[in-house]
Parts: C-alpha cells; structure tokens; sequence
C-alpha cells in the first residue's frame, strides 16, 4: 500500500487546487486505481455509466494532447492525464439538461477530491481542440471527449486559493432575490 | 459545533448513495452552512462562479416543488432543497462543452460528498419541469435552474449500492479501445 495521509472531504476541499506545474516524477499504479475507482463509483444520471476514461502516460501521446490543448505546457509535465468521454445519446433530463456532460463532471469531480486525498494535483482541461485531441487517442465519433484532468505530483506549494465569492452573494433562501 | 464523524474521501465516496427516503429532522444550520461552503470553495471554468443556490425549507415551498418534480414523493420529503441555477451565459469551453451545466455539477458533487460526511443523505433532482419549478422560486428568466439537491438524515439505513461496470469495463490505456 502506498502512503498517503488520510483526509476528512473538508480538508480535501480546502486543499484541492487547480495546479498547473507539476513534478517529473510518476504517479503510482495504486494511486491511480484509487482515483479511477473514485471515478467508478461517482453516480450518473439513471445509473446509465457512459463514461469512459483513457489513462495517457505516454510522453509522446501526452505533448501531442498539449498542441491539442493550446499548447499549455501543464497538459505535456503533468505525467498523468486522463481523457474524460462519454458515449454520446442524446439523453436530456425531464429539466433540459443533457446528461452527459454533467454525468462526466461527477466522476471528474469525485478524482480531484480524492487526488487532494492522496497529495496529488490535479487540473480540468477544458481548453483544448476536440477533434485533434480525439485523433490523437482514437476516440470514434460517436463518442465525445468532454475534459481532460491533468493528474501528478504538485511541483509547488499549492497555488493560493483563488478568490471566490462570499456565500451572501450565491446563496439565497426561501425564493431568488 | 454539531456533531460528525470526519471521515476520509474514500469513505465519503463509498458512503454516498442516491437518499430517497428522508426522516422529518431538520437540517442543522451549521450542516446547511458547511454544504454551501463546499459549495462555494468548488472550481468554475475560469473561477466564473455564475453558481447561485436557493435553500428550500419552507414546506409549502417544498411541496410545489414536488409537483414541478413529477410528484416524486422524496422531493417533498426531504426537509432541504437546494436549487442550484446558474447565471446563464453562452460560454463554451474551447472543447465545446458549454461551461455553467458542468459548474453547476462540480458544486453539487462537492456537497453530496460534504454531505456523506456530515452523516446527511441527499439526492440529485433533474427530473423535474424546469419552467414550473422556476416559477415556484421566482427564479428569472436569464437563470436556468439547472439540478435539484435533496438533503437531510436518511430514513432508512443507507440503500443498497447500485451495480457499477468493472473498471476493466470503462479504463482504457493510451487510446481509445
């Protein structure tokens, strides 16, 4: 078993970051099944489990998804990224929403929380080119590459919090306004 | 301070079940306080934060919702909604994702985890007739209540875990298939 110190869901909320600079040192196969098995277990919309996720560690495959990705550079150090599909349907919820998308936001969310657990940095990748990027892995048409998480260990101190809004102004009760 | 048991991610993860069958408790001020905080401390597409959250209590309230809900029963049930809108705008991710359905998610993921911690149960709402339901909350038309979030103590011991696909199932390794 690896180590790793345990942490309560608060102290891996606080802890979580978006990091972008990361050691050249691999993650373990361990900490990786842990992550992927947080992902698993994360719910969908009727349970439909359309995602798929492709672990890269391949260098090569890994800079090609950084030109995808606009060229930042995190998407190439990080030594981990994980290509977050789905199995496209057309799937709206009786609300409007398409499934999908948030579907695969659930299993992502549910690896940042655990890779702040296991002292590991995490970042979503949403800027990158779709169809390039889905060259490079082979993904087939009918299946849509929603993110990427860009997964290893933090080069730096962790990043300082970003700003956010006070809970006043986002939350309301009873009714809006 | 109220009392709960920390408890690590991995844990929160396994715990966390879709609730549907509420106690007539009500919800500590402090829980509802760490939810929204959980809420709150969750990433955005380029720290947007459009994210706004209603806290339903009031029955009447939670009854109309029910309606908006298909009549599912627990909707009414449980002592707190959390009606989780976003401020709508058209920004799409460089990959094509449209930002606010997937900021939303990430909020909502985060307080279902803070909320296996807290010893609540909850459950995600999307079926529901959005159009009704905003009208019930007064929300506007530029907001779109995107997911519902049932919340408070379980009624029953926690229900059995649904099947999940095998990791063999939905991991892939440097490309697709």
């Amino acid at each position: 078993m690896v180590g790793f110190q345990v942490m309560d869901v608060f102290e891996a909320i606080k802890k979580r970051k978006s990091v972008r600079s990361y050691l050249d040192k691999a993650v373990e196969e361990e900490k990786l099944s842990m992550l992927l098995e947080a992902a698993r277990l994360s719910p969908s919309a009727r349970n439909i489990q359309e995602r798929r996720f492709i672990v890269v560690l391949d260098k090569k495959t890994r800079q090609k998804l950084m030109v995808a990705a606009k060229n930042q550079s995190f998407v190439g150090e990080a030594p981990v990224i994980i290509a977050c599909c789905a199995i496209v349907t057309d799937y709206k919820m009786t609300c409007g929403q398409l499934a999908y998308p948030i579907d695969v936001a659930i299993a992502i969310d549910h690896m940042t929380l655990a890779a702040a657990e296991l002292g590991l940095g995490s970042c979503w990748v949403g800027a990158f080119y779709e169809d390039q990027a889905k060259k490079v892995l082979g993904i087939p048409e009918d299946v849509c590459l929603v993110e990427m998480l860009a997964v290893g260990y933090p080069a730096d101190s962790y990043p300082n919090e970003k700003n956010r809004l006070p809970l006043k102004e986002i939350v309301m009760r009873e009714k809006w306004g």
